[in-house]
């Protein structure tokens, strides 16, 4: 099964660099670069953050689990893993969210008016609250087996839901951006397909593409790490944890 | 546990209704409702034949081997519901982007620039095959139990990536038309979130909530369809087919 599982990951590594790779180059060679000024500038760190911590960095931390090189590994260290790199995922995101408010206040523009900005929010929320949910239920100490049993399911379920409204504001977003920044270009509107539009809407299947492959992986049973000893040993500061 | 089935199934089905009249409603009432003459009332069955056909009689589709009162009914029966409801679900998409082809001609706009446009008829083509393979896998008497459950999980799984497609055009899509439509009124663009644009927004709301309530009835494994029977009884046409 390890050939199979590893093709996908492969492809889901590499829709991971190639996304990153897309969203860096277009705000840097069409859309003048980066900086953290309030300046239009500032704008481009909003579309790189979220595409890189909020999808690619978010869908390579859910699938960390079904690398089988890591089933020897003990299953708090995956779980410390896991947190860890959702952890840097959500610290991303945030500061990709800051960065569209610092440059709205910049231009005097209104916050959270588009459908895109509702379901943006609603995902960074639900996130934080998952990660907080998940700390809580399955790496502190307090946490009991039946909690754990009976979270995981939830657990696994919103994170889905996260990855899908990731997808989705991700999406609308590159779409509201290329349509106010290309229509305000009378010698280019988004309509003609300008080289800019033609590799941005490419990257727009490029995360379609990514997140397909993060559920391809997550749907296939056989690719679960194996259960491993009993579940009071992969919690922080127990009394099993050697 | 079908009490909490219901519950969610209800969910669902209050959530389809909302959708249906949000969207409804939205063209009717603000877009000054339906023609089919290539005038811009053309374009306005564009979102209400997507949001009804691709996402909300697509995921009741999904859900409908689910419902604990169809399990008494032969397998061949709820195929054929199932396959029937996809049938028009499709039908009702292409539909919908011919009214878009239609009015851009009629309006001279070029086709297929958007990244909406892209991830929407990458759905629409994804769920025609998808339909197509389902029949000669699932219903023509020519199909193996060996084919049939090889692509089962196929099915499964390309039937979940249709859905996350959906949700992903449409909101894109709901985003683009407010960007455009009341950007394009100098008196009320959509910063400044006219009643139109909160109406619509939050049926973009309703559209993802209502995607989740899919997913979240796909996921509980329980609520799946107990087996049967074999399988050589559920096709069309062949020997066991009363």
């Amino acid at each position: 099964m390890a050939p199979v599982f590893y093709l996908f990951y492969m492809l889901c590594l590499n829709l991971s660099l190639l996304c990153v790779l897309f969203v860096v180059t277009w705000n840097l060679y069409w859309r003048g670069g980066f900086a953290w000024d309030g300046s239009l500038l500032h704008f481009n760190w909003h579309p790189v953050l979220m595409v890189s911590g909020l999808v690619i960095l978010y869908g390579n931390a859910a699938v960390v689990y079904r690398i089988p090189f890591t089933w020897k590994q003990r299953k708090l260290v995956c779980k410390l893993v896991h947190a860890g790199m959702m952890f840097v995922a959500l610290l991303l995101s945030v500061l990709g969210l800051s960065a569209v408010f610092d440059f709205h206040r910049g231009f005097n523009i209104p916050h959270l008016y588009s459908v895109h900005s509702w379901v943006g929010l609603s995902t960074v929320l639900l996130f934080s609250s998952q990660w907080i949910l998940g700390l809580v239920g399955f790496l502190l100490p307090y946490s009991t087996p039946w909690i754990r049993s009976s979270l995981k399911p939830v657990h696994i379920w919103i994170g889905k839901v996260i990855l899908v409204f990731g997808l989705v504001s991700c999406i609308s977003g590159i779409n509201e951006k290329l349509l106010l920044t290309l229509n305000g270009m009378i010698a280019v509107p988004y309509s003609t397909l300008p080289v800019e539009a033609v590799f941005v809407n490419f990257l727009g299947i490029l995360i379609v593409a990514f997140g397909m492959s993060v559920f391809g992986i997550l749907f296939v049973k056989k690719w679960q790490r194996p259960e491993d000893g009993p579940e009071s040993t992969h919690l922080l500061l127990s009394e099993g944890t050697p």
